[in-house]
């Protein structure tokens, strides 16, 4: 289907990016055969570092002129086999586009590179008062490029949104070559369908985006956490509700179950606080004005204890803050600790569908006699769901994955859900898509898919069944 | 190119939506000939008003069947022309689609059929203590159908964001008279590409929404409004950056120069306060914390008098802030008053770019000897550019309006800006769509079409030049 990368398509790809950065040991190349997916790798023919708009659409040529396929890549932190080169060819890595070009602070808008380090993003903006606030987990390692393609979300998506919900502008070079440039430092802007949106989430199949505008909000002046144990994760969704009912929107609502508090424990080898509790919120609250969140935080902590929270902690301070995140952030690494290969699905439900969603899966995880720990947003409805293979023989695991990835893909389609809200349908959930959005949606996809690139020669094997 | 409507095939559309709702006779055409484009008319072959989704697919089959254009309209109230048959064709007006299907107030969402005006819906969810900030000038008379497809805006955009930010779930009926569902009751969702967010704005020509999931904000509890008089409009300029500095961002932003007023005091056929003023801002603030709000409203206030500001009008009340909004309110009355001809541009600048923006537009109208009064939401650089026939003649006007139109979008472009930032392109922007966005953007938008429409029969001769 596609043609092999020749010694003398190399040759003339060193020529674009310079021999340096075009990759061709195997042991070079290691690291760009797999993303965060467990157990998925695929070679690429050759890796290539671009660092400009013209590189990517001079490589874009070739490729189309030997048909040949192109992988697009940002740090290789993603959670379902985007960046992956499932049919070979060149792996395009953005890794060296890293400037931060400009912050405007009149206008309230960042244009980067692709390659910048989303946490890096965060640092600059805030120094000068000034806030990025898509977190996804990886932000210290993933890059705003990668954050662009899989449409990331976060904690704080809540009260402030998704990275969609930042992006006002895009360049972007199509598979033609040919560069184009989407919006602009606007917030409000309708000339022509919205490729910038589109492009956002499309998993580096349209486009390559080569350079990002990204509105910013004023650096909220005041934060506060708490730390809230329930008997029962039912009373934990019921504090959620009230909460909102009360017109209160937290900046984070996160959830966690006891399983994963005890995974915790056993990767730290220490007691946490509150080990017995059945279920835990954890809320991030902010703002300009200290007494508002005062009163905020009052609220939320009375209606945490109306709702038999057995307790309420709360940091005000980076350290008691750091403290009371740590169960949490510990959660993926813990994941390993358990057993070492896991499968972590990412499906979203309307918030209210949290406690049925949570129930069908412990159904499922009796019914399949595997262990299922989950975690995620509570405020959101994005759950995050993790099989584990422990001592489970691996054709078993090979055979029982699908099963259970269908079994909670059904259940939560039956609540009104989606099968991923952050990581991307990628490699791994293309068998699923149709189930999901039906086949006349799949089939308006493909053929947008066609629109921008006819030959298939981008990002090839990812989304479409 | 698209065959006639004839006396079979409105026999055969009367039996799908009922005789009362099939509409031939030119008297009860007459609304559906135009939208609120001064000057652009165009006759229908036969009005239908459907009710549900399978009404809708069913006159897509036969229209694929028969060759004859669907031109989809919701209140008529579009300023490019969207909903003008300038093929001909039936008319699908959504107007009988007028239910609210559930207010959730558990997941912050509302369901509504297209036909809803969105002043109803702003109602009826701020009777529960919700929010859904969109607000176009026409919202007491537009419908949400309208908004998606045209991708409203409004003066709260500056905090809340416009239309396509709210939009969380669609059901759409495509060319091909398949309906597919895209999104939820979700916040988070990156299964396949964002349909939902690519039909907002497309102006109805990729499908027919007939079903809307909009997410919804608490109701902020209290509100101040702000009108404040200054003796040039740099000032005024200078003042909104140095309240973005300070980390505030005020629900709404507008501005006015001089002309507004005097062209309001002539409707209205009094004076009207502070009326030798160079320009106007009128802020709107709102929160849940009254201290908050009135510290947020302090600092406002001070730094407008710090910038040159000759007062501070304060408004706590509904009386006094309607009588503060009444000059704003009234502009696009008194430009009719002023030349029931006239011709209103919709452009989009960086915020900091409206001095540059207006100082253009002042010599433009200098050079072409034409009279244009400019007002909009200085929040969002999104400026209303209104040129006035007056009394020249019309052989003249009609060969000075594409001229002038010309020179303020290349000064537009010019600036970093966007062509259209509410209105859409329509009909009356076609013609400027490469302009703005280049042959290869363009090409790209037009194969998208393809992908939707591949017998260009849903909403021709709009967009695409």
């Amino acid at each position: 289907m596609y043609n092999r990368v020749t010694d003398a398509i190399i040759s003339e790809l060193s020529q674009i990016v310079g021999a340096e950065n075009t990759l061709v040991r195997p042991d070079a190349m290691e690291p760009y055969t797999h993303d965060h997916v467990t157990g998925l790798r695929a070679d690429p023919e050759v890796v290539v570092k671009v660092r400009s708009a013209a590189e990517v659409a001079e490589i874009f040529r070739l490729a189309q002129r030997e048909k040949i396929s192109v992988t697009p890549r940002g740090a290789g932190y993603g959670l379902s086999g985007g960046a992956v080169p499932v049919m070979g060819g060149i792996v395009l890595s953005l890794e060296r586009m890293t400037r931060i070009l400009e912050i405007d602070r009149e206008n309230l808008m960042v244009t980067v590179e692709p390659g910048v380090i989303t946490g890096d993003l965060h640092r600059a903006v805030e120094a000068l008062g000034l806030f990025y606030p898509p977190d996804p987990a990886s932000l210290d390692s993933c890059t705003i490029g990668g954050n662009i393609a899989e449409g990331a979300g976060g904690p704080r998506a809540v009260k402030y949104g998704v990275t969609a919900d930042y992006v006002c502008g895009l360049e972007a070079v199509l598979p033609s070559g040919q560069t184009i440039s989407c919006g602009g430092k606007l917030v409000k802007n309708v000339t022509g369908y919205n490729l910038a949106q589109l492009l956002t989430g499309s998993e580096g199949t349209l486009a390559i985006v080569t350079k990002i505008i990204l509105r910013l909000v004023p650096l909220p002046k005041h934060r506060i956490d708490l730390f809230v144990p329930y008997a029962d994760f039912e009373s934990a969704a019921r504090t959620v509700s009230a909460i909102i009912a009360q017109g209160i929107v937290p900046t984070a609502m996160e959830f966690m179950e006891q399983d994963s508090l005890m995974a915790v424990e056993r990767l730290l080898g220490r007691e946490l606080p509150f080990r017995t509790a059945a279920a835990f919120l954890l809320f991030q609250l902010d703002g300009n004005h200290p007494e508002a969140l005062q009163a905020e935080f009052e609220t939320v902590g009375d209606l945490c204890l109306q709702h038999q929270a057995q307790d309420v902690l709360v940091a005000k301070d980076t350290t008691t803050r750091d403290r009371l995140w740590e169960s949490r952030r510990k959660i993926i690494d813990a994941l390993t600790n358990e057993s070492p290969i896991n499968h972590m699905e990412d499906v979203v439900v309307p918030r209210s569908q949290i406690p049925a969603l949570l129930k069908g899966i412990h159904q499922i995880a009796a019914n399949r006699q595997v262990r299922i720990i989950s975690f995620g947003h509570a405020g959101d409805g994005n759950v995050h769901v993790n099989v584990l293979k422990d001592d489970l023989p691996t054709g078993d695991w090979e055979r029982l994955v699908p099963q259970v990835a269908e079994s909670i893909y059904r259940l939560t389609l039956s609540l009104g859900g989606m099968i991923t809200g952050e990581h991307g349908i990628g490699v791994t959930r293309r068998p699923y898509l149709i189930l999901a959005l039906g086949e006349a949606q799949v089939d308006v996809m493909r053929r947008i898919k066609s629109a921008f690139d006819p030959n298939n020669i981008l990002n090839p094997g990812k989304i479409f069944p």
